[in-house]
């Protein structure tokens, strides 16, 4: 009988609250507040699976998933400041509720907080644990900075965004996994490290498609990625068909491209991607990176750890709370 | 026979630039750059003489020495940020030459590549240094906290700005001591952490007194500290005697606490400084600081890591190069 969502994320927030000391308030209070602000706790309950929760000790697998937390909390802090964004999860963001100083810190704390947690862990493996999250936090680095090179581009590869979500997006969904497959013991380890890779880049697919067929319930402000200038799978496809489009299609990609659309141009944007074949083609990609996840979920040798897994995948496209 | 200075240097600079990767250029030549710009590397030579180097192996000290150095790069990126400084080594400063959103990022990945420098390591005390890694990490970001806190007051206690400076400046060279040690074996660790620890102290109190009693020779701009509203040594000293002044010297000293001393303002102060007791004072704290240091240092139970750390200290306190 394994854990299940809500049992874990009692777990892994109960561990990460008690982690974060109270002083200095200028500093902690900013860190507790964006650990408390919610989320689904998707990536440490990913870890929790990797490492067979059931017969594996808390002591092992629960302070490296919180570094997977907090590494991804992090990535959030200092993102939403070169993003320049106002609000996250309905609240404002660091950097607008407590200055830029204050986020830049914030962030770096957070950072810290996750390592002093991974070295935590009862696991022998700590030193191979510190060495992927070293390699994941750097890739996730890299990522950043190709999204916001992209940004500034008018032409970019399918390839070349593939290359950038996996880094930005993919990495530390791996991260979770193989840190809970070396917690549980490291058999099947590169299993668990393509099905996260996979399951990591069918997630950021359908997030990119949500931007356009989403809504409030997703959390999301549709064409938000547009008005942005983010470089997203539906750009980088429209732009495939750029060719092919004439007249008020071309004007339209034209704008697109030169990041000069605003909210009225959103509605017409969904009916050319729609048109044109971009919204379906996005979401087939998608399909077939969670097929591929699926594939090595497949190959892992342990029942319970498929089953979880499973609901996991459902937890993270949307199907399960 | 020890490495000198020179052949350390050259052994960590090798390390260091061998470890950072060409693509994305829009982030690793920010890297690289910070990276290239010079400095003494105290920290890392600490590292290197607290392990021993005659004797233990290069692989498995120079990775946790380059790791420091590494960190305390990180620390002078977003400090720059958060200080506005335009400057440093004679040259702009990351956000100055590649903007905000760069700093930021190339800082998040210097200590990325920190961690994986740690982690290659040969030492089977892995799991120890990344817990050293993540606590000196986290303090010195308190640190941080507590002197842009302190910007903002117009008292700050001893007391305080000691702590402050032990988190800020003290800790990473604790931790190339300790990181050091436990390269070489972890004996004499203690000792090791608390010479470092005092020896830190002796720096940052020294560097605090030449903001008006060095010059360019020592890469200072007289009265930057003054003009930059910090509360170093000399301000936290001058108002423990502000009950005791009248007149001009009351003014000026309420010209510092309310951050309206300006360049003009600085041979005065000096002056003041000098007549009150300011500067001898904080020469002598540093010199209690440096006397703890070898009171430890003695403790060291290895001849040749105590000359070596003698060396170091006069390297540290600018009586070598």
């Amino acid at each position: 009988m394994s854990l299940n969502f809500d049992q874990l994320r009692t777990s892994i927030n109960t561990y990460i609250n008690g982690s974060i000391p109270r002083e200095p308030r200028s500093l902690y209070d900013p860190v507790r507040a964006v650990l408390e602000s919610g989320g689904k706790r998707a990536r440490p309950i990913l870890t929790a699976y990797c490492a067979d929760p059931a017969n594996v000790d808390e002591s092992v697998w629960l302070p490296p998933a919180a570094a997977v937390e907090l590494l991804h909390t992090f990535t959030l802090v200092h993102d939403d400041i070169m993003d320049n964004a106002a609000t996250r999860r309905g609240r404002p963001t660091i950097h607008v509720a407590f200055g830029l100083n204050t986020a830049i810190l914030a962030g770096d704390t957070i950072v810290a907080l996750a390592l002093e947690s991974l070295s935590k862990s009862d696991s022998p493996q700590i030193a191979e644990m510190t060495a992927e999250f070293g390699l994941a936090f750097r890739g996730v680095c890299e990522g950043q900075a190709l999204d916001k090179d992209f940004e500034n581009r008018d032409e970019v590869s399918l390839e070349e965004y593939l290359e950038m979500i996996e880094l930005k997006t993919s990495r530390i969904f791996e991260l979770a996994a193989v840190l809970g497959a070396l917690a549980g013991g490291a058999i099947n380890l590169e299993n668990y490290r393509l099905f996260a890779r996979h399951i990591g880049l069918a997630f950021q697919l359908q997030d990119d498609l949500l931007d356009l067929t989403g809504g409030p319930e997703f959390g999301k402000t549709i064409g938000g990625d547009i008005l942005e200038g983010k470089r997203s799978v539906l750009f980088v496809l429209a732009m495939e068909s750029y060719g092919e489009t004439v007249g008020k299609d071309r004007a339209m990609l034209d704008r697109l491209r030169e990041r000069r659309a605003n909210a009225e141009d959103i509605p017409p944007i969904r009916s050319l991607f729609a048109r044109i074949g971009v919204l379906e083609k996005a979401a087939s990609m998608a399909k077939d990176c969670t097929d591929r996840a699926m594939e090595h979920l497949l190959q892992i040798d342990n029942a319970e750890s498929r089953e979880n897994l499973i609901a996991f995948s459902q937890l993270l496209l949307g199907r399960a709370t």
